[in-house]
């Protein structure tokens, strides 16, 4: 079975698809195509968008789903027009908030979607550079660092840290452990003072071993034996120092970076 | 006026936050503070974040509000036990789509909240490695780039690039215009075949001014005149080679990337 789903924003579009990608996958075994139409802030706009979900309607002979996440009635009216089944996202919420605060939304559009806010935008940026000049022992000077990710080549480091920066202007830095921190069985002396910010990934040693031998086929590198060995050394280096450590195996970018922030009680927000 | 507020979820709380920033900023004038409570999946997990509420009611004398991403209805009681406002992301769509769908929703946990599904985790990896080995022209081999973002230094080229990768899996390369481009006024020759994928950034001069200034501070290249003359150079080779531009400067890192998704056609999925 296939069904259309559009996901309709006065913004990006990105949380509507976030919040129907979440809702569909409890569904199995229906094949969904999706379709982002964001931007969607104007009357003719929201006309186009109804004209496509209804041309939809008549070439599939099923109603697509709509999840929508305009904030403007008026505008969510149009869209409705087109006749999809529609999830409004934001709209039950309005209603029962204004009587909590006691006060009507205010209209601002565009405002619910992160137009920025330069200090946050900076900070993003800023944490992303941070990020990039603190990569995979580059820059090892790491008094600023909110985050010090460790662990061996190909983890999952790297991506961790850009996520946390971009996401969450934190700070991230990351270490990847060496052949001689792995055989001296202890932290490298430039890491013991941040020892409190310090976080481990591990993951298992077939996907690394794939991981590697897509970067360097062939290679001693990539062997599982080798995977295997630096693997166990790093692991039992994490728990006799006490660094909390985590699988990248079976976990989203997302889910990692949220667990260690919530693990290291760092409070910061996205935007 | 202050009000507390938890972002509460069965998995990263993400999404949770996502929305609730979104809501809560159409309402001005109140200070929001805001908690996550990520990964409650289990009725213990729950009756902690229960608790938490209540002690915030008794504290404040305010009830919080609760934005709440657990699609478990059993855990969602529990939670609302809490005497939060509750604000339920999910469930009100989970009724209108088992009718649309003729099927039950599938009970298993943490899919929703995409713990991953390895062959996505994996492309994101590698377009953010190909991000990182194609920022700021230091490879410019563009065959497998479906994205090449060209502009003056500073400009957000490269937070840019890496949220497309992380974010969307999307191969984003990005192309520093120099000195010689600008004062030829012309496309380097390098990035001439791949004209179809070129995207141009820009931003106000004040604003790269400052940008710069806080990177190399008191430099002629922060300078407002030198930032003004790159900016007019750039625009200018911009419009006459026809290539699609938009200005960083009052725009988050998710709406430029979402607008250069759009624009050029490429129909990525996030997850």
């Amino acid at each position: 079975m296939r069904r259309t789903v559009f996901y309709i924003s006065d913004g990006t579009g990105i949380t509507a698809e976030t919040i129907g990608h979440s809702v569909l996958t409890q569904f199995e075994g229906i094949d969904f195509e999706t379709f982002r139409v964001p931007f969607v802030d104007s009357d003719d706009k929201a006309e186009v968008a109804a004209n496509r979900i209804r041309a939809c309607h008549e070439r599939t002979g099923m109603r697509p789903i709509v999840v929508n996440t305009i904030m403007d009635q008026r505008l969510s009216d149009i869209v409705a027009d087109g006749g999809g089944l529609m999830l409004d996202v934001f709209a039950p919420f309005i209603g029962p908030l204004q009587d909590e605060l006691g006060m009507p939304r205010s209209s601002r559009v565009g405002k619910a979607h992160g137009l920025t806010n330069f200090a946050e935008y900076e900070a993003r940026i800023n944490a992303t550079n941070y990020a990039l000049s603190h990569d995979d022992g580059i820059d090892v000077r790491y008094d600023d660092a909110e985050v010090i990710l460790v662990g061996v080549s190909r983890v999952g480091k790297t991506p961790t840290c850009l996520y946390m920066a971009l996401h969450y202007g934190v700070k991230a830095a990351n270490y990847p452990l060496t052949e001689e921190d792995l055989e001296k069985l202890e932290l490298p002396a430039r890491l013991r003072p941040y020892k409190s910010r310090l976080y481990a990934l591990s993951i298992d040693a077939q996907r690394l071993a794939q991981v590697r031998e897509a970067r360097r086929p062939g290679s001693q590198y990539a062997t599982l034996a080798q995977c295997r060995r630096e693997l166990d050394l790093a692991e039992k280096l994490f728990r006799r120092d006490g660094i909390p450590m985590q699988s990248t195996t079976n976990t989203s970018i997302e889910e990692i970076a949220s667990k260690i922030l919530s693990q290291l009680g760092i409070e910061k927000h996205m935007f």
